[in-house]
């Protein structure tokens, strides 16, 4: 979404590929001690002393992951930045360094990854990242975002998805199923849109739920919290494809199994409100929705008294015994198979 | 390019995101102690103990790198590991992970990502490096396949490409020209078999420039030439964007001029026959063709006894004062300013 039709279009072309990555990233200053060179050379080089490293990379494609017609281009610029750096951190690490290539067709022209930058470019400072690399080139059709994060940890600090044990706490940060109900409301406002151009849609019930789908964030602040507490989860992963799939495989890599009891499970106000307007069961969108940049992960049963009353963090179940099976404890009791219906990039 | 058109062909939503990743990454084994953990986790974990990591990252895109018409997908995956490479090797570091990730359009049978990914694998084993992470996803049109790749390197032995300084010796790795004279000797075979689809092409004079086109080799040896000859570049680059351009980065960002001798420009064989053939001035191509992974380095004088004698490294010309300017001094003597002419993705 380019706000302004009037505004100044520079095409691609008249700056070249070199000069466009060095327009675009002029004003990407290094931050860390870390980061003894960003970008301008073949690599970046990054000094990280006895730590070990983290890498985790994602691809975003245009129509597939996002959609301009409802994303502003300077939100998904953070948005891409945001998606890589919930992965870092759900290793228990601080993100350090990133590296963006982006592929871009020629019906953008030079402002649009402008705007592409900025929003980079404040989730970098946000997040306390360099950017230190990247990659411009042309595609066919849309445009394509390619981001690879790296973090730092101390070596006894990383936490895997496979360390989950019977009698552990099942924990998550933050609340559910927000992003994949403010996506809703943006599909319908398209909708809207189509059949009358002038309408002004009013979104105030909808602020949060909105803010969760085109600007969400990564919890950094978890990290820091866990360090705080003086709490080491014994797993953890990024639940961004959906609480049930992300479930099953910290259980499965665990060998473990678990109780997630529906009523535990943290909802807005407004993710109940408009799931009741849209006549969508909560609980399944908070299980399946996907795009909660939450962590989830399971503590010992003696750090219960350390998590107990923060407010960011809600005990939701607990590891059982592999054979015990996983399943979700409904409000009446009854005790469903959780299966996983997250979401998946390459379903027809 | 999928050989044989009557083999198997499983649609990808067969499997979805999840096992096609497992699927496609279950043969890949961790070779290095530094890789703590590979794909499987948010992230991958390496610990490089009191190196300096080197990162780089490439993005290729259907029909603007690649052509499927006539490039095996076997060879694209090495292709897309070895492009990466090059600018590891080119920091002076040793290449030690990468991770991949690929959006696929569903033209795409599971068969032919086990194709990529096998020449993925062949790359990894052949460059010694673990393949740590990747994503998968759909992509509305075509493939589109991001590396990036990681590296180690003592503090002291990072070569950049700022170190230029007058007097150097400008060195180059291997031979030039070789991609692109195979490119054209296979866009014009694409152009028979269009006319005539039961022509056997002999390709027999082509062999060495069509394979430096669809299996192209990154220069790993001449890192470790560098160690035992005990050579420390002053500075160093890859040049698969064309030997000019690079020459022009090198010298903009060491802050020095350089003459380079056409006459020492190294030339297969096959590069100046094809050359003759298509009627194209083999200089020309050596400066601009392109896809030549191979290294430009500076070298001080004093180490000119260490490198005269090595097959793998040519002295094409040196270094001079940044008012000197950078100039080609041609077979009649004459001297030309160097331009950039290499290839720009995002030319019209």
């Amino acid at each position: 979404m380019i706000e302004d039709k009037n505004q100044q279009r520079t095409p691609l072309s008249e700056l070249g590929e070199f000069k466009l990555i060095e327009h675009l990233t002029k004003h990407l200053d290094i931050k860390l001690k870390s980061t003894v060179k960003g970008i301008g050379d073949d690599a970046a080089v990054i000094d990280i002393k006895e730590k070990n490293i983290v890498v985790t990379t994602d691809l975003l494609v245009e129509n597939v992951h996002f959609d301009l017609s409802y994303m502003p281009i300077k939100h998904l610029g953070y948005k891409a930045i945001v998606v890589n750096l919930s992965d870092v951190y759900a290793m228990n690490a601080q993100a350090t360094q990133v590296t963006v290539s982006i592929a871009v067709s020629n019906r953008f022209p030079l402002e649009a990854l402008e705007e592409l930058y900025a929003g980079i470019e404040t989730a970098a400072k946000v997040y306390n990242v360099d950017v230190v690399g990247g990659d411009t080139t042309s595609s066919t059709t849309g445009l394509i975002i390619s981001v690879t994060a790296i973090g730092e940890v101390e070596q006894n600090d990383v936490v895997y998805r496979n360390g989950a044990k019977p009698n552990d706490l099942l924990v998550v940060s933050g609340d559910l199923g927000a992003a994949y109900m403010g996506l809703q409301v943006l599909e319908r406002e398209k909708e809207v849109f189509k059949v009358n151009p002038n309408n002004q849609p009013d979104l105030d019930a909808y602020t949060y739920i909105i803010e969760r789908q085109l600007k969400p964030e990564a919890r950094k602040d978890i990290v820091s919290l866990l360090k705080d507490l003086e709490v080491k989860p014994t797993s953890m992963i990024d639940i961004s494809d959906g609480l049930s799939s992300e479930i099953i495989h910290l259980c499965t890599q665990s060998n473990v199994g678990c109780d997630l009891y529906e009523n535990k499970i943290p909802l807005d106000p407004q993710v109940i409100s408009t799931c009741e307007e849209f006549k969508i069961d909560s609980t399944t969108i908070a299980l399946n929705g996907g795009e909660d940049y939450e962590l989830l992960m399971t503590v010992p049963q003696e750090d219960f008294p350390k998590i107990k009353a923060n407010p960011n963090l809600s005990i939701i179940g607990f590891i059982t015994e592999e054979s015990r099976g996983m399943h979700l404890v409904t409000r009446g009791e009854s005790r469903i198979p959780i299966i996983a219906k997250g979401w998946n990039a390459l379903n027809d």
